[in-house]
């Protein structure tokens, strides 16, 4: 719910701070409900009486001293002294509830960590992903996927391509990682793509402003019983509020909390904002400064123009991209949720800003999941289950297009096996999002961290192509034909292609698009200097140095001519998805246990569906003989060939460690030679077992690994299977 | 076949420069065959015979001039003026027969531009590509690949993880691009990952030192027919061999031919080396140097360890990546095939030194394909077809692992649309070779650029693994059991878990394993610390800051133990892919044009492979009919939801155009809707339709696209169809 942007400008400026929810995606993972900012009453009036109890118990005490001292009498004593214990008693009890109260409050964090270990320790033993570099310590926040994490990022975009582009007919571009500062110039990532960072003032060690004082407050909220109700509540409210504090407000309370360096206890410096793009340069010369790109969005807005042409200049269409993303954070936690490289897949849905319809909408208008609108945020309600298409039609969210897109990620994420019942649509508060901003939807996926923003579906308007219109002075606008034509003065720029071929040869082609690429105030500026000195110097990019341009070489004019068209910029509507915090979110979802057939230890399941299992199949010979493993070799070839990703296991370890093993990596069937003729097929969540001919192996598991056949349809067709040597 | 570390290094050092053909590959497109050093003999001739004419005209022309001083008889002076026109005619002939000569010697480089230019224009003006950020006049060296480049990158990806990664059963990674220094500094590319470079004194303006002595050195050949035979041969040697050349012997040349800015002809610098990686910072700090990986092979050898347990401790397996790499090219140019930021694909596949057998060689051994060894090269003779079983036999492929992959990657690139005819593998010469290497080949595509390194096969032996085991204190080793054991000494790191837990609480595991990672020399002065002083700083850099270790929390000795296994680095033979010029050579394999029905132009024709071809279909009504296109819409939703990628055009152009514009794209398979009940389904290159019903039609043509059935199965199953509305 923080907007990061929110630190660097102070609040009412008209262009406003909520600029950034594109870049803000994904980088905030819990989002906090209003609802949790009113302070539990519970716990109030047990901190309330409490602090009574305290004083209660102090009072009582300086009784007994008084008493003692004035050397009263013995009864009279013993009777204070029991009073005391009374109260110590009552204070001892109310402590108890208000400790209780605060763990269960923090939605059983206990157990929320003890769930997360075990997932990870599975994920990092299994190679699904691991620390990069680690053997040079490793880096924070850098992570490597191993064969399964690698299996299931790949089956995770296959999908992603089949759902979006290939069903939407979308323009997939891929551009590159490496971007010149104008572009991000222009985006606004330059200027305000930071975070607030504090130093150590003695190792100039670095820590995020935000969330030294998220810690404090925490910290001495679970821990500290003594304080105050009042005080309580102050720091519940700085943590509901701190991501909306100006660099002043968050230097104030940590100075006014005394909150110094964790690992030192140094003094800290003030805040200041940190720019998170990893900074480069271009070229040789050092001149060219660049970044690594934040998203991936800015490539496609600097091609809308080609692709609109090559869409045949009709509205609406959609590009999309997946390719990797960095941000330098200033300190990652939570593993794969904050990295400082990510995989990102975003689609730019370019549409009319006046007909926000579109003509699939009837195929998800009967949809009905979780959604939290604005208006139950506010009033303190939970998320709850809507229609789709009565959302839209109720103006719930904005358009349909927009409402289109919500749907079209449900779909994607539940058929990934995201679980129904913790995925839900959260829309933007009005102070979330940019003034230019229609309407905004985050699809948060609850985990062990808490409720995760994994995807944004944003109607951001037609802000970044003017944002890159004005900047570059191209324009990237849309046309379409009207009634009553216009008179407008134009510029244009002819380039004689004659003499720029005889001066530039093989060059000439750079320098015309050069000459036709500038802008109105270049363009003008240069017909001046051609005017009183017959050349210029002009800078060719693709070229990489400058060339001499002669007065007879272009030719530079404005025109009046009649518009027979109306000109717009599009609005677009992004859908933005981490890539890396759907598969995380996906792997705590698909986890479990289950214990082992003795009863002695818990088993890891993964229960990944076919579709993003990082391996589909096992294929193994019951026991080591030379026939039954050829016969494994051949339905591995087979496999092989109909491109079902599988693993072949012909160690001498018993069927049941090989099938706790697979059903560890997620691994949905598997194959047991146990005859010359014919093979078992196991299924991993019911454990059940088919039996089919040999030859009939690689194309059953072929067809339910590839979704064309249910396991029920499977268990319908062949005979099953119960076998002495079970599985566990 | 320049090795670029040649210029840093003196040429004896037994650390060989030749270490870095791993990040050579894909650096240097055009090879020179030592046949091309020898100067062509009639070309030497003709400078020899122009010189001699010109000598004799201008010996002629003092004659006629010294007979007229004299006032000599007129008869006389006509005669020698004769004689003077005669010689002049002569000298004339021989310069046009040696300019003819140039220019064909050149390999037709008039056709050979003529026909790229044809191809980059159509590949441009569909979006197969474009220069990024155009509206910002781009920047060199970075291009996106638009909707068809995209698909079609896409589809040789996919393609590259079926061949390899699923049928070779290999274990797949995906590591981030930022890269921290001490990585980088072990793989040696911080210290020698440079080229040469001069500035112009003047402007700063940059250039690759060989390429400007390159470029002087074709341009006095090409253009200037006044030098001499033996300046000719000196220019043709200094080409040769300009790659090898030091520093000192690159200035020196650069000085002694005058050569000049090219842009400003301002004096130019000595050639100094500029390191070619794109340079960053990781964290807020600035204290981590970090650069953008110039290869992904890194990756996977810091993994290792993790992978070899990954795979059950036994050799031989292969590790892949596939993943974005990045250069800072000096001044790229050849469009597509020098770039600064491109896709690689890297196998490295880790295997017993003394066991470099192939489980799988006899699938290739019976391939027969253009070979180019050394011998061959050495002794100017041109590359030849060899069986490759043979070839290994004979031993001119090192070993049955090099073969194996060597052959698949000719599997590869066939499948893909490469012509055969202009695939060779081509062996290093052992000058371009490492000392530690074994052999290397190179599968080289021949373009309109010359013969292109497209992927490198190179049996690398131990030394990446050996150089990070170095510098990590890692040991990345395999292990074997053997029969006689022997004693050693070993280092023992033992953290005190429940002490570090108490310290460090949540932080306690990443302390541990950055306590295991120490390196031998590192512990030991730890030991010594803790003992002195019994307290020790300690950085941990998954933390990002420093700890304090105490001695009661870690136990760090040496102990003797004995050994039952030989322990052993592996070989890695390292098969590594430029996908980008792959793509590249791809389009050119693929491109022809044929005349249009009436004649008048010709039209482009990309003659991809269903395989690869970046749309297999596209589906239009005949005329624009609301029937027609229901049914289109119904083909589409069918293709689609079967994973075709297809396009529908319901616009009015003539079915003419509509197949034409196709063409072009490359799409191999259009379905016309004609009536209500069949449609027509037309092959791009044989033009050939067949009718099939409106029901078969999806399934027809996503059998033919995924390879199930061939063209000529479906043209036997089906009613062949002749229209009068025949496309061309």
């Amino acid at each position: 719910m923080r907007i990061f942007s929110t630190f660097v400008l102070p609040r009412r400026q008209i262009f406003n701070l909520r600029q950034f929810q594109t870049t803000t995606i994904l980088r905030e993972p819990i989002s906090i409900a209003p609802i949790q900012i009113l302070m539990d009453a519970t716990e109030q009036s047990l901190r309330q009486s409490l602090s009574e109890k305290s004083s209660s118990v102090e009072a009582q005490g300086n009784a007994v001293r008084a008493l003692k001292a004035s050397r009263a009498a013995k009864p009279e004593i013993e009777a204070a002294i029991e009073l005391l214990n009374n109260l110590k008693l009552e204070k001892s009890a109310v402590e108890k509830q208000l400790q209780s109260t605060i763990s269960s409050s923090g939605n059983g964090s206990v157990n929320r960590e003890a769930f997360r270990q075990a997932v990870v320790n599975t994920l990092e033993r299994r190679l699904f992903y691991i620390p990069s570099f680690k053997i040079y310590r490793g880096v924070a926040g850098l992570f490597d996927y191993g064969p399964p994490g690698c299996a299931v990022k790949s089956n995770v975009l296959s999908f992603w391509r089949q759902h979006f582009v290939l069903e939407e007919n979308m323009l997939e571009v891929d551009c590159p990682c490496v971007t010149p500062e104008v572009v991000l110039k222009a985006s606004g990532h330059v200027d305000k793509f930071t975070d607030l960072m504090v130093k150590d003032e003695k190792t100039g060690t670095c820590y995020r402003a935000d969330h030294l004082l998220k810690d404090y407050c925490n910290e001495k909220l679970e821990k500290d019983l003594t304080i105050s109700a009042e005080k309580a509540a102050e720091l519940k409210d700085v943590l509901a509020v701190l991501e909306d504090f100006s660099t002043e407000q968050l230097g104030a309370k940590i100075k006014e909390y005394g909150i110094t360096a964790p690992d030192t206890k140094n003094p800290l410096s003030d805040p200041y904002p940190f720019n998170l793009m990893f900074q480069t340069s271009i070229g040789p010369s050092g001149l060219i400064p660049g970044y690594m790109r934040p998203e991936t969005a800015q490539g496609i807005f600097v091609n809308f123009k080609d692709l609109y042409y090559y869409n045949g200049r009709k509205l609406p269409f959609a590009a999309a991209q997946i390719g990797q993303a960095f941000r330098n954070e200033i300190s990652p936690r939570q593993g794969l949720l904050r990295v400082r490289e990510f995989t990102l897949a975003e689609i730019e849905h370019f549409v009319d800003p006046e007909n926000k319809s579109h003509p699939k909408f009837s195929e998800v208008a009967n949809l009905e999941f979780l959604m939290f609108p604005r208006e139950e945020q506010m009033s303190g309600q939970s998320a709850k289950k809507l229609c789709l298409g009565e959302a839209v039609a109720k103006g719930i969210v904005n358009n349909e297009t927009l409402g289109y897109f919500i749907g079209r990620v449900y779909l994607f994420l539940t058929r990934l096996g995201i679980d129904k019942e913790r995925l839900r649509f959260r829309q933007h508060l009005a102070n979330e999002m940019a003034h230019y901003a229609a309407d905004c939807w985050d699809a948060e996926i609850e985990s062990s961290y808490g409720w995760i923003e994994c995807v944004g579906i944003a109607d951001r308007s037609a802000y970044d192509l003017h944002a890159h219109s004005e900047k570059s002075g191209v324009p990237l606008v849309a046309e379409e034909k009207i009634a009553e034509p216009k008179e407008v003065e134009k510029l244009v720029i002819t380039p004689v292609k004659k003499e720029l071929g005889l001066a530039f040869k093989g060059n000439q082609k750079n320098v015309v698009e050069a000459l036709e690429a500038m802008n109105e105030q270049e363009a003008m500026e240069m017909k001046a200097t051609l005017e009183s000195k017959g050349e210029v110097e002009f800078q060719v990019c693709t070229l990489g140095k400058n060339v001499s341009i002669k007065k007879n070489m272009v030719s530079i004019s404005k025109e009046k001519k009649k518009e027979h068209q109306r000109v717009f910029t599009p609005s677009v509507i992004e859908p933005s998805f981490g890539i890396g915090r759907i598969i995380y979110c996906l792997y705590e979802h698909c986890f479990s246990t289950r214990p082992s057939k003795a009863g002695d230890e818990q088993l890891n399941v993964f229960r990944f569906p076919p579709l993003v299992a990082p391996i589909k199949c096992t294929v193994f010979p019951l026991v080591q003989d030379q026939q039954f493993e050829e016969a494994a070799k051949v339905i591995s070839k087979e496999l092989a060939s109909v491109g079902i990703s599988h693993k072949i296991d012909i160690t001498g370890t018993s069927i049941g460690k090989k099938y706790a093993r697979t059903d560890e990596l997620g691994v949905p069937f598997a194959i047991t030679v146990d005859s010359d003729a014919s093979v078992t097929i196991r299924e991993r969540d019911s454990k059940d077992q088919i039996r089919v001919s040999l030859k009939e192996a690689a194309s059953v598991v072929s067809s339910v690994a590839e979704g064309k056949m249910t396991w029920q349809d499977v268990w319908a067709s062949f005979p099953h299977h119960s076998s002495a040597s079970a599985d566990e």
